[in-house]
């Protein structure tokens, strides 16, 4: 569905056109320009309407979803599942694939293109980076990636980008502080890229060995957005409207001693909420293990679970979307 | 859902009320009271009227049930899956949780709080005691137990009960023996809280080292109950009017020399049967590992295969109950 | 569903009798008349029609398969769940069995008659010959097999003979060569047995260690069928009308320098089509590991995709038959 250069295709498509998501992968966040994250938030929206009201539609009833996993996710793929079914429609579940017919040393782009065979959507979980690009070259239904290695997340990035903006009814303005694992934190990169198309400021809190890697901070300096680099988040938590914290990821690390020292670095609690502004966002792309304290969860603030329910909606826009139904 | 003393929550309701089941947690069989469970049985009656006749309802269509299974339970999962498909449901598969993210440490709460964020109703296996309660306390959308460790399998009582009342038209009066491992045996525990409820009399067949834990024991004669204990099958075999045979769990031993001198201590053959009252219903919760014999299934008292189709029936009324829609 | 003699049963009956497939088990391609298949076809085109014009249908709703796969084969598995769910129905996937309840040490006819009290219609997987056969002696309720063991797997015959069919517009007339390893491979087992109800010619080209068995070389004979069987793909590939190519398993062998020896007898490259026919069908039952080369994808010739899509019509077809509606 994308050419080589296929990341860019959908960005290229000027503002004003009609938007139409129909037939297209989702594979990186570098594909959505502001007007196509506008309509998407629309539809997300729409759909999360939908679902207070009447808890769903018939909308894609007759299409099957092959949803694809080849490392567990059962957040990810309870998501994709759910945002299928209350649209109406079906899904392949195909979860184990490390234990499954696949691993007879069948290529990817062949395990692909027989689920297309079956489904009429694909949401592809894969450990290797680029797995979801290619995917999408040799499918000729639609791809979305949920996930590959330490690649994109775009769903994700695309989630958290509509939670700042539910939260707060604006993402121009605003300042985000990201905090935690900011090297291997693949949600940070994708969100950090999708705000760097807002009016925003960025903080990124992280202790020295998981700094933000020098291409990103890079990226966001060329598109003009002022950064602030520090290891201590008492520097930025009374300022900032949103604050994104990750959980370090113990398997990213290959010394274990590494990961003991930075693990704990950062802890919400209440304390620190106390230090926060009265009208901002805590979020967290979850699952958490200590990097906020379950006191903070009654904090109308702690945005985490409400952010875990909006990846549902999106999910439900761009299925909607790239199966031509919206 | 439920307080913390959630379990007697439903049972503190009077006999004469509205039977509201909306929005309730169903992690014990204590909080259930006759006239919850005749109201129950009324409405497995009228699910089984349905699938027979035409299969399935859209009664709820637009629901998700998230199936959230810690440990495999064939059986069990199968069961709640095809109780919500018949009700015009879609399900959420969580099967195996101990391969996936749930593992990157998240606790249960957390676990649960996710799921509902996509699900309408949760049904939760889990190895630990207190699991189901836990899970109930902190979800919004209501939890049903399918298990939790050594601790309470509530539908399975509710089946096993159903069951009785089904295959004999009444369950006061009755004599129930409960043969095998009664010591471990969960099902027995639950099935033996809910029949103090009626005038029963109850006889507990078992080797010395699996006999019924005091505990239980003294519930019963609390509740007025006439109860024998015995280890001799033969003593109860042509009096009772229902013969509840369990499978001797290897994996609750922790001596496997203990476990090979009891395993094949009572074996139901046709034999067996010719001693037993012409109307009488021979039970078991299945899987069975040599407990019953072959033979004996064809015997029109045989009633364990109809006592795995009413689990699906009770897991239908209580989807229907918990969500509102009965 | 079967009597003792059960994979009989179907092909007794005669030619001219109205095609009632209500309630038959699907246990082996010796069951098919001619006059079988040419119904089961022509449902299978509905099917096709009926997906590419509107994707699915409600022929089916209300009903549950029960998807039983006690060894993993995502594709198998994943081409009924689609069918079930194109036609309307539900799906119980059970497809982690060798870690579930049913290692408690259950028997399969038990499992059998358990998963029938769920579902309608049971799909099984097993690593046993016969096991269909015997799953489908126990249940009341029709047993589709997707494989046991060495032994059959019929609906891949079927989607292989359909496909030719497909692609051919006939079968009587023509020479299909068979290649790679005859010997372990069942899908060609499958296959040829289906073969001999048509006038074709047939060649099986396999190195000696991996040649067909000599009793299925015995009913081809007996079929009066004119066999060739040779090491050498040049002497039949300019001839032959579908080329049916298998990947070597090297899970079947016990001595892996045997497989070793043979892995990569034969690859089909783009230069080897050269001297194919202009019009014949290149087939393999995936998934490949270089039997055929990927530039050979573009081939018109190359059927492999539309064999995988013919999957799903066919189990549509099969499913909506032993259901009773078609």
């Amino acid at each position: 569905m994308v050419d080589n250069n296929g990341t860019q295709k959908i960005v290229g498509l000027a503002p004003n056109r009609e938007h139409s998501f129909y037939g297209r992968d989702v594979v990186s966040v570098n594909q959505f320009s502001r007007d196509d994250l506008s309509y998407i938030f629309k539809v997300a929206d729409e759909m999360r309407a939908l679902v207070r009201r009447v808890g769903a539609t018939d909308l894609l009833k007759g299409h099957i979803l092959g949803n694809l996993f080849y490392e567990p996710s059962t957040r990810t793929s309870s998501s994709f599942i759910a945002a299928m079914e209350r649209l109406g429609g079906s899904v392949i579940p195909i979860h184990g694939v490390q234990y499954s017919s696949v691993s007879k040393g069948e290529s990817l782009p062949d395990t692909i293109r027989t689920l297309e065979c079956y489904a009429d959507v694909i949401v592809l979980r894969h450990p290797e980076v680029g797995a979801s690009a290619m995917a999408a070259r040799y499918a000729s239904k639609p791809v979305i990636s949920a996930g590959d290695g330490t690649g994109e997340h775009p769903t994700q990035g695309l989630l958290d980008l509509y939670t700042i903006y539910s939260e707060l009814g604006t993402i121009d303005g605003l300042h985000v502080a990201m905090v935690g694992d900011l090297k291997y934190g693949r949600t940070v990169h994708s969100l950090a890229r999708l705000l760097k198309l807002y009016d925003t400021e960025l903080s990124f809190v992280a202790p020295e060995i998981l700094r933000l890697p020098q291409g990103i901070r890079g990226e966001m300096d060329e598109a003009g957005r002022p950064v602030h680099e520090t290891d201590k988040l008492e520097e930025v938590i009374s300022d900032a409207d949103v604050v994104y914290v990750t959980r370090v990821q113990k398997e990213r690390f290959a010394d274990l001693t590494e990961y003991e020292q930075v693990k704990d670095y950062y802890v919400v609690t209440p304390q620190v909420m106390a230090q926060a502004k009265e009208r901002m966002a805590l979020m967290h792309p979850l699952p958490r293990v200590g990097e906020i304290h379950y006191d903070v969860d009654s904090d109308p603030r702690a945005a985490y679970f409400r952010q875990m329910e909006n990846g549902m909606y999106i999910r439900m826009a761009l299925l909607a979307a790239v199966l031509g139904k919206v």
